[in-house]
């Protein structure tokens, strides 16, 4: 067993003894580069980053970039991407990489092979993904992240109303899609992980309101609960809501922690807040 | 009006009275490089997009790059792509980029701005994208493709067996999650395209029993259809199957053309006996 890595989930288990839950979402959006003073260039972008980083320390558990705010600048954001997730192992973190990839087969292995894991280009430690061609679709980059001890997140219960009438459709034995993809990812984690957390953890937000019911199927994944701060759920929120799964939820916030800056003490400071608040809430 | 791009249904059916409907899968594989002895490295892909280029000259309506297949090598295959793109344009050729993207509202603006129309990084004319979160919640990148005279390609249906549990859920009306997408996107179509042809199509796998039914529904789409070649279905197939929709489909393959590389007359003449057959097969 001593050259198969660490799961995400050990590793995950690991930081938020030491750090809490709490997952930064790094989203350089035009807004907030507009906001920080920044040029809506390359330069901006990377001035950005580099300044999250910096306030961000050794305070976190998990940074979670936006692929969609990189990919803006083609490949020079793609570099960029690649640098900062350097730059967040260097903080002791772990690099999930909200890129929302998914298709059949072979082209999973593509995914796998440039984004996931210390061999590939990009270097992330987890990816979000969607399932619409089916869970079982995803089967070549389950197979990779497990062996290199990386986490999938399907993306499985929105918090936004638009998602909520294809994401509640019902499957011929009654149960919601959300349900069955949720139920199809806790068959898979047990079939790997046995009794213990597996790869495939699932995005679940905090307001939807089938969330606690959805939590309580998926009890081998870790949860990503977006849909904090300016999304409108509270650290409480998702204590209350997501209970069941409390020692494995990741709760993130972006926006509502980055408009602390630019100044980077006032940064440092908002981050710090929302990891305390966030361990005090979840533990 | 003059200042209103071309929209790509326009554009796609200049070329296609030219050229003929089909579309080639640019898809780099593992497996590919291999067969045209190539390094699996950033110089072979590029020389494999190349060789493909030069044989397919100006033989091609569309030309269907895998985003995977280049994000396998990160920055600098990102870099590779934009370059490839830009010899899909001078060939005359639409450029339909494979990305399968999809996130919630603003997010799905940096898609945009990044990936599609002559002022992104990118430069693609076409996207392919996840509606797991709403077809609704990709209001932002479908204003944007509208603007830039580009389109937009939501997966509906696939062929794939493991996809057909999801997209047969039932919706609240007794609709299948495919013929609800499909509703959607003709609603869409109609608000602002009118009688004719709008910025969403739709990807319907040929093979996928419901597809004769679900191509009804989308009556102003073009139909970007896989499952051609390697995945069993033939240019016939597409013609009997899709037939109402004849006019608007772009019958996609890769690896059975791309098989008969790497000699480059002998690519070419693969690629012009498939322009032919689908010429014939759909007009």
């Amino acid at each position: 067993m001593s050259d198969t890595p660490k799961s995400f989930a050990e590793r995950f288990a690991a930081l938020r003894a030491e750090r809490g839950p709490f997952c930064l979402n790094l989203d350089p959006t035009p807004g907030l580069l507009a906001d920080w003073d920044l040029k809506d260039d390359i330069w901006g972008l990377r001035r950005f980053c580099d300044r999250v980083i910096d306030s961000a320390d050794r305070q976190l558990a998990v940074i979670k970039p936006q692929s969609a705010y990189f990919e803006r600048f083609g490949a020079a954001g793609f570099e960029v991407l690649a640098d900062i997730i350097g730059s967040i192992h260097a903080l002791g973190s772990l690099a999930l990489l909200d890129g929302k990839r998914g298709d059949i087969g072979s082209t999973n292995s593509g995914y796998a092979d440039g984004l996931l894991g210390p061999d590939s280009a990009m270097g992330a430690d987890g990816l979000t993904v969607h399932a619409y061609l089916g869970f079982a679709a995803l089967g070549p980059i389950l197979e990779r992240a497990q062996k290199l001890g990386c986490g999938i997140f399907p993306v499985v219960l929105s918090s936004n109303p638009e998602g909520r009438a294809l994401q509640g459709a019902r499957l011929p034995g009654g149960e919601t899609v959300a349900q069955g993809l949720a139920d199809e990812i806790t068959t898979h984690n047990r079939s790997v992980a046995g009794d213990g957390v597996g790869p495939v953890g699932a995005v679940v937000g905090v307001t939807a309101p089938e969330a606690p019911s959805i939590v309580e199927r998926l009890p081998s994944s870790l949860i990503l609960a977006p849909g904090l701060g300016t999304q409108g759920g509270t650290f409480d929120d998702v204590a209350t809501r997501l209970g069941s799964a409390r020692q494995r939820v990741i709760p993130c916030a972006g926006r509502s922690v980055l408009s602390a800056g630019p100044d980077g003490d006032a940064l440092a400071r908002a981050i710090g807040e929302h990891c305390e608040a966030a361990r005090k809430a979840l533990t």
